[in-house]
């Protein structure tokens, strides 16, 4: 999917909201339960109730691949259902030599090889450019790296003084020379709303990715004030306050209320701020 | 595996090597292409043929992932066959919030989720304490923390001068405040042999597992010289220089012989420097 595109769907649907597909086997409602291929059936109905309110599904690797096979055939499933107007990202935080890397990236980005076909995965920058740029040789498929990080252990190392500016800016200093605002994003927690302003600075263009609002507790308000830029800029993903908003017979249309309800506040945000 | 059974399998075959199976499904030997599962089939092969050489199997897991839902299948017949004796290294590269960490913790630690059991996982330091503890939850299971990796781009990040020394030596600090040398141990590139004495320094117990020796042109040598404490401290992988030392239908006995050249060399290492 292309900048243009993306930027496109983010004006026509007034949102910039990214639902996340954390699908856990243990919290579907039990009435899915006995269904041949329970996961899929969750996401299915998440899907069709959300796609309306959101431009971007996130996939957490980590559930479907904690269920081993069956796992992997359940988000097989789930890519071929989004429809191609979203834009789809492997929550993966890979990173590897670039041998490897190049197999991760086949694994997301190559349907013939692995069945999936995601348009952006994260990956984590401790290995640097050789793990990040077999990623980009993928046309039109994007890469979304870790700079500043939702959870508590991000103070542990992302914030240390490296060379003179705290590492997650290096991250991004270094990284902006590798690809454009049109092949690569960032995480930026949430949580971490003091810090827009400066990463504006450093990335005025890029999209960034923000996890953390919702269960984790950041402010949707202060990252659209702060992070939003004249083509938006922002994906917003929210996950477990979305896809667990009930977990009865009626989850989905829960779940489309509390998407509804994100949507209708980023539109405000859209409004104030995109500019 | 307890740090006392892998260091008496250490001593017994006077051996620290790790074979990398890196089993790419385009380089595998043409007479195998056919059978139903030729990644398996070449494993097998290659198992048999080094079991009595090596102390550790490390499957790459972008290699099976990049194969979708029949690598997975692959990985998981794999390990299931490698012998009880050997250390299993799931090099994965993971690490996540920490509610995501403990699913990629099931994925490679409890059978009854994904179907896989290692004993070990690699996992990424960038986001910190919360991402890694998830994993050491199960017990007699390890992470293997990577601290100065092998390839080019470790120089972009991981030597920055971090609070005041470098960042790979702030991750040996922190961390080793997470776990002793019984869970956790360290991801060191085996063409940074002239940092070993200093990691020594910072963590003189703990296990390094050293990629790098083969293909990419470490020297086995000064990494032992360098690297080995009085309970070796070492599993060196080498994987392409083993598992394609021939890509014919001996491929096995090539590999076979190379393992066995690699042990007999650990066995004069062992002898000169463990202690």
């Amino acid at each position: 999917m292309t900048y243009e595109f993306l930027f496109g769907q983010i004006s026509q649907k007034q949102s910039y909201l990214c639902v996340g597909l954390d699908t856990d086997i243990r919290k579907i409602p039990a009435h899915l339960q006995g269904l041949p291929d329970p996961v899929f059936e969750f996401n299915k109905q998440i899907i069709d109730a959300t796609a309306d309110y959101c431009v971007a599904y996130k996939p957490n690797i980590a559930f479907y691949e904690a269920l081993g096979k069956q796992g992997w055939e359940s988000l097989q499933k789930t890519i071929a259902y989004i429809p191609k107007t979203h834009f789809t990202i492997a929550d993966a935080k890979r990173g590897d030599i670039g041998n490897t890397s190049g197999l991760y990236a086949r694994t997301f980005f190559d349907p013939a090889s692995s069945g999936l076909d995601f348009d952006a995965v994260t990956v984590a920058p401790y290995m640097g450019s050789d793990s990040v740029m077999p990623f980009l040789d993928f046309a039109d498929k994007w890469v979304i790296l870790l700079a500043l990080t939702s959870n508590p252990g991000s103070t542990d190392f992302q914030r240390m003084n490296a060379d003179g500016a705290p590492l997650f800016e290096q991250v991004l200093k270094t990284s902006s020379e590798w690809a454009g605002k049109d092949r690569l994003m960032y995480v930026v927690g949430a949580t971490q709303a003091g810090e827009f302003q400066r990463i504006r600075q450093l990335v005025p263009e890029h999209f960034l990715l923000v996890p953390g609002v919702g269960a984790q507790g950041g402010s949707l308000e202060d990252v659209s004030r702060f992070g939003m830029n004249a083509h938006c800029g922002l994906l917003v993903n929210a996950s477990r306050s979305i896809i667990y908003a009930d977990n009865g017979s009626d989850f989905a249309s829960h779940a489309r209320q509390e998407a509804c309800r994100l949507q209708q506040e980023m539109a405000r945000y859209l409004d104030l701020y995109c500019r």
